[in-house]
């Protein structure tokens, strides 16, 4: 073994075949444990009792910390310029949203920020943004385009979300969203900018492997299940994963065209039906729920968690750290919501932001869990269980992330 | 001057007496301004094109960032052993709240936990928490006692509060809050508990200099009116200042009668009435909301927040951060969940968190306001609107605390 952790509280948030709902199994905890890696990879999990570690040359005492599969936020817009909270300002005064879009709010006011930002800038702005995930134990994050809208720009945010990921103590996923609204140049033409992503976009995105998934705003106010499905026919031609904004304010039935295309999850999800989940059970689709975007947009339809858990859907948590609907930096902060608002278990919660996670970004083979032959993803936290981390906010308890075996270590 | 602080974008929220109500009226805006500090007053401010700063040997320049009054938290219970994280768990298990209760869950379950706790363990505890309000730049806080609800415990809780405030970065006010729950010891006999709290808690208190203020929890499950009354006016005999928990779960007056005896605030009051609020309006006594409470607890009745503002009743925002239901240390927080529930302008929020909050601990006159005369506790962040303060979570914005006029840096 290169590296040795000893003394772990280790929480190992292996999926439990037919056990028993106690705590300690449903959190799979072990004990006064150490973790062997080697490469980068978990190589030896047992109890700190069997190991002999006599003049190892690379041990770390843990001193009994808790220690987690690093956190996972599946699903953020984190690259954009400006923010929009003039009219977050502007709707508490009373000012109506229709006011508010015509001088220019909304997202389009994104775009028109983020397609006159640089690299540089846009770089920049993310990483601060990422901080604050970091905070949280973050060490994998996806980050999706969608705020260019034109082939330039889609690819100028995709190349920024890829620099980042170039970091040492993060790993980022990246995700086309081009389907996210309509630009200005084609309005009234949405089959035409759908054709343009389809032959355009997707091809060069692909080509210069800028992105692992594609993904698309399936909505009354965003695209029709038809021109969804012509994205994603487009997307799996080209080898790339897809995934959906479904279902969020109506029921399009988007989650189950994504579904049956074989997404890997499906997000946001409020007005799901009976068949949905049905659906997701059958493809194995990941449910990721975005309690952020529900809290700050005051929603009160509720995603059908009860359906979702009978049908043992897996359910993953994400930021959706995005300016207009989600300007929240803090997993530790949707996991406490989840459990506030959606009634979900802290270890449903946990689960969310892990092994769900990785499953959501088609990873759940080499992340989300610490297990022998995956990623040496930790987050170690001055904690005595994990149920604080749904139930605790902005105490910060952090002590460390590990990602592939190196330590970066909190403020 | 001792201290010029050049360059900064200054939010003073000093009152504005019949100002129009646009935006920079409100936040009371001074852009490229300049402060001047001695003694760790504010001495003086105004525009940098303005003063000649040549040779001056401590000039601060702080590049345009924008620079607030130190963020106030004006009611927590900051100090306790254990925390609650397994009922948090249990009751979204489906445990009824009667099967934790009688476990000896609930708040006996921290006193207890905090019975037992030396002043050190309870030191190192609170300081951990405090260290997350300080990242949303705190630089004064109340904290209360009421987890001892002995006379040894509630003086013990009180040092350490008062030993907190030894920091040279905190301000720390201190509270009585040995009304907060029945202690076993008084079983059926809470007229024998007030009477021991009137005539020997307040007295041994008051004498040792280790409380600022007294409260109460007046309600049905609480202390009723009139043993209320009775704490308050031993409170006042000992020149205690007081305040209540009151009107949180039922309308039961304790407003009204607080500001009958002249309370700086009355905390929670989701309850409060159109009689509560004329005499809060008659008495100068401070509205003091708890949305993380509010929120934790998934409560459905609002404070009268218009009625409060139509009377123009300060409103004040604080955590309450306590281990059964708000264990969220983050004031951004509270400022998000009081614009985003209650439906506040992130204005009356920042108000909430400063001026309003310095009147709520009565210190009004020298916290609270960046104004000549006061104390030079500010808040500096990388932001370019106030607005930012309420609208986003998360991301790492806090450049520095001032306390006093001394800079601590954020990490
Ligand atoms: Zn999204
Ligand atoms: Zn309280």
């Amino acid at each position: 073994m290169d590296r040795v952790l000893t003394n772990l509280k280790l929480v190992t948030m292996q999926p439990i075949a037919n056990q028993s709902a106690d705590e300690n199994n449903g959190y799979h905890i072990i004990d006064n444990a150490v973790i062997g890696i080697i490469n980068g990879k978990i190589s030896y999990i047992g109890s700190s009792d069997h190991v002999d570690l006599h003049g190892h040359p690379d041990v770390i005492d843990c001193q009994q910390a808790l220690v987690t599969p690093g956190i996972i936020d599946c699903h953020t817009h984190l690259i954009f310029a400006g923010n929009r909270a003039n009219e977050f300002e502007q709707r508490l005064q009373g000012v109506p949203y229709e006011t508010i879009a015509k001088a220019g709010g909304g997202i389009l006011a994104t775009v028109q920020a983020t397609r006159a930002a640089s690299e540089d800038e846009l770089y920049e702005l993310a990483i601060d943004r990422l901080e604050g995930l970091k905070r949280d134990g973050v060490t994998s994050i996806e980050i999706k385009s969608g705020y260019g809208l034109t082939l330039e720009d889609e690819i100028k945010m995709l190349r920024v979300a890829k620099s980042i990921g170039e970091l040492e103590d993060i790993k980022v996923s990246t995700t086309l969203l081009a389907a996210h609204a309509l630009p200005p140049e084609y309005q009234h033409n949405a089959d035409g900018y759908i054709d343009h992503i389809c032959t355009e976009i997707i091809p060069v995105v692909a080509a210069e492997k800028l992105a692992d998934a594609v993904d698309v705003f399936c909505e009354n106010i965003g695209f029709s299940n038809q021109q969804c499905e012509r994205v994603y026919a487009a997307a799996l031609a080209h080898g790339l994963k897809i995934k959906g904004h479904t279902e969020q304010l109506s029921n399009q039935g988007g989650s189950q065209l994504a579904a049956s295309m074989g997404a890997t999850s499906v997000d946001h999800i409020e007005y799901l039906d009976d068949a949905g989940v049905t659906a997701l059970q059958k493809s194995g689709t990941v449910a990721t729920l975005l309690p952020g975007a529900f809290y700050f947009l005051r929603e009160t339809q509720y995603p059908p968690i009860d359906a979702l858990r009978k049908a043992k859907v897996p359910m993953a948590i994400a930021s959706d750290f995005n300016p207009g609907t989600s300007p929240i930096a803090s997993m530790r902060m949707m996991m406490n919501l989840a459990c506030t608002l959606f009634r979900l278990t802290p270890e449903e919660s946990l689960r969310g932001v892990t092994c769900h996670a990785a499953q959501a970004l088609g990873l759940g083979e080499s992340r989300g869990q610490i297990r022998v032959g995956m990623d040496a993803d930790l987050a170690i936290w001055q904690l005595e269980h994990p149920t604080e981390l749904s139930y605790r906010i902005g105490v910060p308890d952090l002590l460390a992330r590990v990602v592939d075996g190196e330590f970066f270590y909190a403020d």
